[in-house]
């Protein structure tokens, strides 16, 4: 038995079903609403003490960390393989994965996080918030919530991010010069976890992602939305997450605080 | 034919060597001076245009990153197995890994730096130090040097990676409750990836490494320097480091900086 649990597909949840619907697995999937601060409640840190999505639980095991989750997917679920057969191959992967990880997803986190965190705040008093802060466990997500929510970061930081962000999709542009897919014609877990990042950003950085820019990765992302795996995981959204979504983005476009 | 370019054995390329000496792996030897920025030199970055040590380059293909590296010389190379067989057993190794390259590597690489960099740059003029910044290949190694070398980090930022240090020391004790080694009776890339950070820690960070602190700790970290690997990767040690190395413990214990 496989129990997933999982956020909106979107970021590290988006990485993990990607992965779980292109294989085929059967899991159990169990929604866990970081708006109303699900990841922080008893039970859940009973199943994964950091507080954090995804996590699964494989015949009583339980692993957490999405890039991690996805090889063990991979390695013991029948269905494509995700990942190359060749070491070689492998390791280009996790480089890919590591940049992700390291690089990419951070800095998206943080400009996201920026703008999300006072919207899910908004409406806490000073002693809601800090009781929602003594629930979580990772003393740096504590920080991270504190400094958005009440001071905000400097605006030379956020545009240090905004240009690691900007690094991030030229590096993708130019990987793809050689082939469909980040490591040429396999689709492996190395464009799954960039498509987990990647997929609001046409969206939301207008000014980095669009055809004039970045076509091949444009071309890139449509291919990879057309896939049954990834309808299967976008068909996973629960509806006040989009329109929260729609919301947001709507803002940012509007506050042109996501313009390049 | 392996070539492996590396720097002194400490870190991330201890971690890379001690991989190779546990296979029992043949390779050439690359000595990278980083107190002479070799790491930046043309040469170099063609082999590794992010300018970093280690770096292996095996049958003509170019693999960086000592993670990455590690997982493919232990798929590849006949020897003693660093990676456990079965696939949870790997995914635990690679929470492990990440927890290393992640969060306790670079807590302790800033908190290093810090003192380092100085160190380097000392007899430099302010134009002879920017030329050496200019042939960073990476924007963010390229503002880690000048921050820490003209401006310096805020005591609070300092204090933050040294409370990151402590809590790295404490989950490697309690991981140590109930095995000889991180995952239990297998010596993994897991035990060699921490090994390559904690190694220097009881002559430099007393106060958190101990045999009253951490009993379990210091008797894993004994076992690790009793291996003939481990004692094979410290051979390779250069004099001039072995002497800057000594200086330095000395002054970063009388300047009391390291303590908790």
């Amino acid at each position: 038995m496989l129990d997933v649990y999982h956020a909106e597909p979107g970021a590290n949840s988006l990485k993990v079903l990607l992965g779980l619907h292109e294989k085929g697995v059967d899991f159990r999937s169990h929604y866990i609403a970081l708006n109303k601060f699900e990841q922080h409640e008893d039970w859940f840190k009973a199943i994964n003490p950091n507080g954090q999505v995804p996590v699964i639980v494989h015949d009583g095991q339980v692993i957490n960390e999405s890039t991690v989750i996805n090889e063990y997917v991979d390695a013991v679920f029948d269905g494509p393989k995700l990942r190359p057969d060749d070491e070689y191959g492998r390791a280009m992967m996790r480089i890919w994965t590591k940049f992700v990880d390291e690089y990419f997803c951070p800095a998206l986190s943080y400009l996201a996080w920026n703008r999300i965190i006072k919207d899910m705040v908004r409406d806490l008093s000073e002693e809601e918030f800090e009781a929602k802060l003594q629930r979580i466990p990772l003393k740096e997500q504590q920080e991270k919530w504190r400094i958005t929510a009440r001071e905000g970061y400097s605006q030379k930081q956020l545009d240090e991010w905004l240009r690691q962000v900007g690094a991030s999709v030229q590096r993708l542009e130019k990987a793809l010069e050689t082939g469909p897919w980040l490591l040429g014609d396999q689709y492996t877990l190395a464009d799954i976890a960039c498509f987990a990042m990647v997929h609001p950003m046409p969206m939301v950085y207008t000014d980095l992602v669009n055809d004039e820019a970045t076509p091949r990765l444009m071309d890139w992302h449509r291919r990879i939305m057309e896939r049954p795996a990834t309808k299967a995981a976008f068909s996973m959204t629960q509806s006040h997450y989009r329109e929260e979504m729609v919301r947001r983005q709507a803002e940012m476009r509007a506050s042109g605080e996501v313009a390049a």
